[in-house]
């Protein structure tokens, strides 16, 4: 830093002087022209006759400029400092016209620190944005992009529209086939043989349409799924993403019975080998997947997935604390319970259960403490139910409101603007600006 | 924008130099005239001596205000921009004083980014200030202005006051009359012969006197609603309304009967058929509506009804995350528990209701897992619903505190006072200016 | 408003000029002599070299203050309009520091719409510490006072503590031996004859040791509200207050059986009539007020007391809101489940238990719907039920936090210091101010 | 406060002029003087040509800084007063990096009212540092220092962190054999005598190889315990450290056994006494304290547990509104429900069971009232337990919201940052400075 003695006369030569509604401000020309951008850099590079002043005082050499002072403050910093700190007390949507007014772009500018509330996955949106191309260097690209878009982006055109109510209807219809399937009025008892032993028995099944049903929303889903990985520009990341990891999972099962069949063996006969009989339990109880294929046409999953990738570190914390309060509470009340004739808490595990629906206060009472010391250890469990599960709720809201915020319009919410909750011409201007 | 090359001459000529409590502002004369309100007018337009000015310095050509310079800040922008800008740190109060000193309407110019949180509905509320004025040109117009009045407007006078105490009276006799009708002890047996088959079956019913009460509530009500129909100005409007919905569902099954008595048919006659059955079980179940009718005497309902409608995107959000979280953990746990004999999962339905009773830790035990997998899927159920059901509480509250906020006398809540509870003396003060 | 043309002398001759830390104020003598207090009074009413002031500039007429020009704005604006608005981003110790230094007790001028929160129980306290004085004119003031103190202001003196301990002591005691009391262990039969048949039947009392320690405690309630009552220089308001009539109300029981005794009545008499029976049950019942004795000694229970008190409006809308919904559910489930022979729904009262227990999450399970239609009303009960409880919990949170606010030592609080939970060295700051 | 009169001759020569970007502020130098640190020392202490200022204007003796005018004010009011308020509308960021330029170290002048929020257990870090110096004068303290910090400090060494993961491997595998050894199905019958009786019974016990785990643990954690406070420098200080007081007892029954065995006592013998069994009973009981050994090896644990510490008077508080709560509620229905021959409250303490069940809303619904009465009052106990229980959610949320933001990387949250909760480039600045 050096030093100057200045008179008058080199004061008007190294400084511009700007009169700001009344209030004066000074700043080095150097600085103006190393920051290199906004209204000011007029008033050094041009004749005061082009200086896009208000006016110019040429008595005291000011520039003026009808502005709000107590705004200018934020131009004058970032002069300085080539940032923009924003002060808390002040207007977001004030502060971005004026700084439109002094020619300063927001966005490159914005301190990291109280401006901007950037979210992780911004760039997977740009990356989104910019897929499309990615189809330009590929075989039958035109067409692939067009299946695409199709399949994966409803916005696009009315036949994706049309495709996405369909995919709907499907998953909907294959979950009331499912639930439905499940009601004992709609099932048929079917006669099985166990293959080893030759007896017969009996067995409840849904009723054959809701098989046909269910055949046909498998084809479409498997459809789906394949046209999908077939035209993807980029089959292994498309692969890995979480939907159409669930996709693959919902049509797991019938993929599965496919090749089996083609490798002529039929479930009935597996169902009598052990292991095997596993197996076919998972692939039925995989059915339930489909049920999260409605994540992908739900805002409010979508937005509940993004709150609980956001505190998965608080959560994972909490967890911690409740499954040692479970274990802690659960040994107690097994070792004070255990001797009681009329108590049902026969292992740590099952007291463990209790534990976690007494902690919840869910409450169901199919297994309560009955002596006096287990009833107090039972209290302190319900009272460290109630303090722990506190945190998670706020932690959660925080996080929600955040992710809320972030799906607004696009752009619209890159500043603090969460105390203005109906900002709807500001979002227009801060729109026009970003 | 010109510019102007400006002696201290000139600048008198086309500016007004301000020195508020001391700080100096300057204003171009075009600038005031422009806006064209406001105290400042004045410097322009009347001599000196008129200016209203707190004293003129006649050395620097400054009208002196002693006003204090923080608050003139928002003043100066006002003629800048047009509009008022709030900060949040200052008091509002004291912001409409100082817009009150300056002659300045605030509720004009309040920046709709950061000053008035307006209310959806208050176009109804204004509405509803002009309706009186409908009557006018209608026949009978004095008559049906003065019994609308008597029934929809409680405060207009001490008779209309008396009408809505009897209302609220026979609502409430009606409503106890219902509950009291269910008890064992105050019912009666009669007998009833099924005409088809000719059997006799004795059934309870509520005593005759509840009868009775129940027929003179309901004619007060039918009176009531006809009465108000009959009078309105705007008919299809005034049907439109929830609360009147409300008023007619409430006396739908009188009037039902009474038709078809007209048409000579009686409710015993029709028991026998199917169909005319399950329209007498709605229509007895319809006689719940008129506990909604408190809904016009409540204030408390009324937030809350309001309250909801505030909430209602994001409560449909979060009930669709409620509704896969129900059916994704029913369908897991009735697949994990269908082979348990000791197992109630008899269908997906039946675990759905487990499922919602669970979630919400309401948690009755009529139906509990049994298997170790089954708990652990109740494990993952309660901790999704106490994590879900953390964000609508946030929601729901945020919103209520909004419309709690601008239920408090009129006018006084259109400026950022959510900080500031108790402020009697500054909702007297601002109630004078808007 | 009246106008001046003043030159550099007449400003001179009319004004105060102020430098506050560089930054130029001014301020009428009118304005500074209208208020009357502060230091700048002394700047009108003395010579200049008495002024107080850090320093005058005699080629500008300035008087120069080194203080902080930011927090000066306050001082300025409430020589202007005689109240003092705080801005909510400067910090209070130190607004209330500068005050100080300007000689304005801030307590008398602070503006009601942004500073002071006040309770409303302000006065109550007041009066409380001008109370002694009411014991001078009595007779036997002196007396009456001392045993008032040593009753009803434990940090009196050392007497008067133990008296608390011994207060509290038998609080204990006596809620003890009606918890004991009432175990099976610690409870002896007895024969009774009902007077009128002249059967004999066995009832299980208390053990004798237990009546005696009840008697004991009983003798001193009475003695200490007997003294309390006697000495009391406010009588009427004495017995109006809560907590005494708790106290009367804990101490009835005895005082009936008293009565009875003197007018020769045993209660084993009594027992054989209806109505004088149901007098007995009651007077059982009330023993149970002892337990609000505590409510003295507690402050937790003092600060919730003071919370319901202040949501008390809004917990009465809530109230409201579940009512209906109670209602309304109850009645819906009633008319849906009533003619199923294994529902337990046989009144609407009786739903209405259930729905309670529903709404509130609590779930019993004593009685649960078995029907479809049923179970989807539980289902919106359900969902009501959290909506509506989501309400009172942020309303008795917010009041809860105001009520400790105000709890904290004397006068550290008045000021807006909800943000600034640890300020120590503040809180002793702001005590010598206040 | 002594009095001047100046020319500006005698002004420049008391005083020093800035121009902080084009706003002024007078400084006399006795008060730069007096404060005897940053940047404008060097504008008295040194000659113009060195005073580090932007620039110097003769013309009116100004020193020219090029920095924010609104963030000086902050850096002045410190030269006044000595200490550093901080306005809540301005980034905490910004101002250190201002404080930074005008060398002005923030830590030593924080205000305590509104910047710093020390945590209370600060000192204990401090003392954690300097503790290794401790070793230097004992015997051995070199050794004793290398085996303090593998046992105590994981961070310090790769043979440090890998004892650290031993350690949790055998908590595990300890936690895990007292879970399974509690199965039936991993249990074996013993037979077992009565030594005074002589009868023989069969008693489930663990299968013997949970038996040598259990055992191979407890050596392992007694080597671990006995290390420690063999080598600990402050022996009486770790005794008493709360993680280590759970490690004592977490070895405590194994102790017990191995004294009584060198005393030839078995505890096959102690059985039949009567007060011995309860100490051998306690002592299996005791076994569950390892659980909470987790608590050294979780971040969650130990933010729960400082939570709690910090919420300690308020929960307290909380506590004992609940238990009046639970008392009052439980008499009352205790006697409202004792003559019903359905109920099952037959004591008071029994009656407390269902009210701490109910008013924390779990509702096992092992024992609900029958009567119309008792039903009332467990409304009004449910109504009561909702209300309480919002207390302590927001007390300890707001507490963990602290303690929270104190465990991020150390000294970036000394200022207040709660409202920046992303503030990554700002925390590596603010960790530049502290
Ligand atoms: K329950
Ligand atoms: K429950």
């Amino acid at each position: 830093d050096y030093q100057m003695y200045c008179g008058e006369e080199e004061i008007s030569e190294q400084f511009v002087k700007l009169n700001v509604g009344g209030q004066r401000f000074m700043l080095r020309k150097d600085t103006i022209r190393r920051r290199g951008v906004g209204r000011l850099l007029d008033l050094i590079n041009k004749p005061v006759a082009d200086s896009n002043a208000d006016a110019f005082f040429s008595s005291t050499s000011e520039f003026y400029f009808e502005r709000p002072p107590s705004l200018f403050h934020i131009v004058y910093q970032f002069y300085l400092n080539g940032v923009i700190h924003q002060p808390s007390n002040l207007c977001p949507v004030d502060i971005i016209e004026e700084l439109e007014y002094w020619r300063i772009i927001p966005d490159q500018y914005l301190a990291s620190c109280c401006c901007a509330q950037q979210i992780d996955d911004d760039d997977e949106e740009v990356e989104e944005q910019d897929k499309p191309n990615l189809f330009k260097t590929l075989r039958f690209g035109e067409i692939r992009r067009c299946v695409w878009n199709i399949i994966e982006e409803p916005a696009s055109s009315g036949k994706a529209q049309a495709f996405a109510v369909c995919s709907v209807v499907f998953v909907l219809i294959s979950i009331s086939g499912l639930v439905l399937g499940s009601l004992p009025e709609l099932q048929v008892a079917t006669k099985q043989r166990n293959n080893l032993t030759g007896e017969e028995f009996t067995e409840m099944e849904p009723m054959p349409i809701l098989g046909y049903i269910e055949y046909v929303c498998i084809v479409w889903f498997t459809m789906e799924y394949g046209l999908k990985m077939l035209v993807s520009a980029e089959r292994s990341k498309t692969f890995r993403q979480l939907l159409n990891i669930i996709d693959l999972l919902a049509i797991l099962p019938f993929i599965i019975e496919m090749l089996l069949l083609i490798f002529g063996i039929s479930t009935e006969q597996l169902r009598d080998l052990k292991g095997a009989f596993l197996v076919i339990r998972i692939l039925r109880v995989l059915r339930v997947i489909r049920v999260l294929k409605l994540g992908r046409y739900s805002s409010g999953l979508q937005m509940f997935g993004k709150t609980l990738k956001a505190s998965f570190r608080q959560l994972g914390m909490m967890a911690m604390v409740v499954m040692t309060g479970v274990i802690f509470f659960s040994t107690l009340v097994y070792f004070l319970e255990k001797d009681e004739p009329a108590s049902k808490f026969h292992s740590i595990p099952a007291a463990c259960w209790w534990c976690i629906v007494t902690m919840t206060t869910v409450g169901y009472g199919d297994l309560t403490p009955v002596t006096v010391p287990g009833k107090l250890v039972a209290t302190g469990a319900i009272a460290c139910g109630v303090l722990v599960l506190a945190l998670p709720i706020t932690i959660i809201v925080d996080n929600f409101m955040k992710v809320a915020e972030t799906e607004r319009p696009a752009g619209g919410n890159r500043y603090r603007t969460s105390q203005y909750p109906k900002a709807t011409k500001s979002e227009q201007m801060i729109l026009k600006v970003t």
